[in-house]
């Protein structure tokens, strides 16, 4: 099993926590412990040994434990996910082979298009593709038609795999801590369009990746894995997108991983990564 | 205070240790738990702000667990080293000016060279230096000279940074788990003499170095870190020495922080690392 | 243009090439030039701008450059390939992926399967498979079998994407610096089988991979990338062979990208790669 | 001997220069070539074997390459530099050594602080320290008393290594691309003052940092090399200052390595580096 904890800092948590777990005979595996002495907030994530009602574990928990207390005990293992693409190919197929092979952490129910081009690499997957353009359309209908696939799908993420549209607060706001996206730069550095071109431009000699989850602030929300590959003079600005499709690809599956393995918690504009 | 513990794993280990510190009023600020189930053993280190006398920690944690635990309540915070060199400077001169300013987390009370060359740079920051040479005299009578030093100046560990003489399995067991080494290769490969010659006759893309715990079995003690860097056909057997030398210095200046630090645990040939 | 060549070194081959190229009126837009003293090996690879027929430039370079010369000029940009697999999809989807949006560098003739169960992803990507089982057979059958495939097929190059068969020093020498392999490991540490049974059990910090031309010395050919990933103790052997996968492709992505856009360059045990 | 050329690109130049070097009889050990096309500009590195006189090649090659060409033969091989600091002592000690063990390519003439506290270690390694204070006095006097320094030594070379003073353009200008700076992040991330605190409230997954030539435009110079390191949720922000000094040492000791061994020519605003 794993318990996943969220709540105020005080004194005594992990006793409460670990007592409870060992008069229910439960072995602790792996337990991960944090606390932000900032925010006097406490994060825990333990693995543990042995079965046990949810219910009761969750009852004998939530009675010893802050009010303010976030607690998911078991999460579901195979989570279900909605992805959002615009035409680039490279992460929608790295998630597409790793459903296909069942080592995703998650089941891809639904992929939609702003453009039709991807519906293809779906189609040879078997995952169905919707279509839905932003052209000739307000804001507000393109995210309805959006909406109406994510509540009939009712996933538990949502996975902007190169969608480079910007979604509205409102939207944002409905799936809160549950949009992932891909920046294709080294957040903060280079925020807004064509990365690429500006890191060229600058000269810089490395070039990142960003994944995070969105908030309604473009950019800007919790950042869930970076990373970053060299370059060097000889890279054209087209060059590094290419080699920056590479690092994206890998810090979008790194970051999907963690969180369909229930070990990022979000608190703020801030993540808590277990390892 | 830091409390690190290692035993047998059992359940109700995290709820006896947390219990006690509750019962005291210390707060959990880190906890890092680890249960190797393969070797059944469970470990363990903890930050936790509050006082307590550490006799009444050892007393109360002591009645709870195993009869193998090993416990270690508020280690000393600067430890004393006692360094073994040969000819090169690098690994030295990077202890003794961190030990100089004060943030090596180690106190620097001698340095022992089998030749006198680096001599000199002890003297500029005011380090003992003892010229014990290897030479014309039989390996017990060198180390002999050596342990005159160490049992004077009690080490809690002694550092081997580019020290090139092999000690005797009983020299090293006398200073079990308190040995630490840089090792001129990624290993295991290239276990031995000349990696970097090795290196460069295999032609390999990345070379690197080790730090470990010293044991009877050469090159094969417990690693602690391990780092690499990049190399290309450009390099020749000599850059790529000069190549490493960065990477030795690198990685035995983060393995001596661990270690410092209480972050590494030791069980047969295997370290736990709480990063 | 792109212009390769491998000869022994003496003064004025630099003199040589790059005059027949201004004679011609191109433009020198990259220049990679290496020299190994310890072999007296010249290595070039040069990128110009502008056309002329290649006879005229093999012709005027070859009557100026010493006997030995191996010289493409403009060699073939869209390589074709053969892909060997066993049972593991990691390597073999990124490339099948890869070649379908075409950017692989590369085109995928054929897979061959020691088993059946890639066959499914060749299918869906419209790419031929055939299973030649090993079992039950004599090895020379079974890599006649393989070769009849090649013989027909004509590629370039042959990649072993998690082929676990041993090819036999006859098959090897066939296709002399032709055939590439992903090796599960950071050679030449854990060499042979089970090397992350072999990484856990020794403790290590990082575990790697590498790409390597095959020769018939058993994972001792030349090297053309090599990469790690940090591993801690948490990891068990099963950890790290997933965590392997990771790397494994991305290795092997690389050195055929090298490889494609020729840019490797091998003479005896080693490569010169131009990246 | 090593020849360092920048011009405008034509046709033809590389057969220009190494035809001269073909006639006096000098063999190319590794020659490094790129051209800008955006910029159409022409950058070479070449190390020869063989000796001829430095006048007779500066000739020849002067009167076939284009009026604007910027030519260097066999640069100075031990440079001369003069280090700025404040009060940090990372990047400055790890100079000194390397400049001690004569490993730095270049030699320490003085070392100029704004505080007196960095001196001491300077006496231990017998390299004059001038501490010139900011305080009280105009910037003008400031910099006019550290002028008389550079104005006596005539460094090829200015160093700040962690220098937290602000330099007029005026001050900057008189040493075009001769100041090397070392910035305490991933440029153009956190530009400006207290960049750990602003990663921390950012909450990034790597900090960085960016050795770059100095401009009057602050911390948009052209960029000599960059590295990071992970970091995560349990760095504080002095966590993440510590160990942004040992990326902070790395970075500067590379950059100068590739700058004294003239590998890094520089153009409007960015750098060839010839690694």
């Amino acid at each position: 099993m794993i318990i996943v904890i969220q709540c105020k800092d005080q004194i005594g948590l992990v006793a409460a926590v670990s007592g409870v777990l060992a008069q229910e005979q439960l072995n602790i595996i792996s337990l991960r412990e944090h606390v932000d002495p900032s925010e006097n907030r406490f994060f825990m994530r333990i693995e543990v040994s042995g079965e046990v009602p949810k219910e009761t574990l969750q009852r004998k928990l939530g009675s010893l434990l802050p009010a303010d207390t976030v607690i998911a005990i078991n999460p579901r293992p195979d989570k279900k996910i909605v992805v959002l693409v615009t035409r680039e190919y490279h992460c929608l197929s790295d998630i597409l082979v790793r459903h296909h092979f069942r080592t995703l952490g998650a089941s891809v129910q639904h992929v939609i298009g702003n453009y039709p081009v991807l519906g293809d690499i779906c189609r040879r997957f078997e995952i169905p593709f919707s279509h839905i353009s932003h052209e000739e359309i307000d804001k507000e209908v393109f995210e309805q038609r959006i909406l109406d696939v994510l509540l009939r799908d009712q996933p538990d993420y949502i996975v902007l795999a190169k969608f480079m549209r910007i979604l509205s607060p409102a939207f944002i706001r409905a799936f809160s801590a549950r949009i992932i996206n891909i920046h294709h730069s080294f957040l903060p550095a280079f925020v807004g369009a064509n990365p690429y071109r500006q890191a060229f431009e600058r000269g810089v000699k490395l070039i990142g990746a960003t994944a995070h989850f969105v908030t309604d602030q473009l950019d800007e929300g919790p950042i869930i894995a970076q990373q970053i590959i060299p370059v060097n003079h000889s890279f054209t600005a087209a060059d590094m997108m290419k080699a920056g499709k590479e690092i994206e690809t890998s810090v979008l599956a790194k970051a999907l991983r963690l969180v369909f393995d229930d070990r990022v918690l979000v608190y703020k504009n801030k993540t808590v990564v277990f390892e």
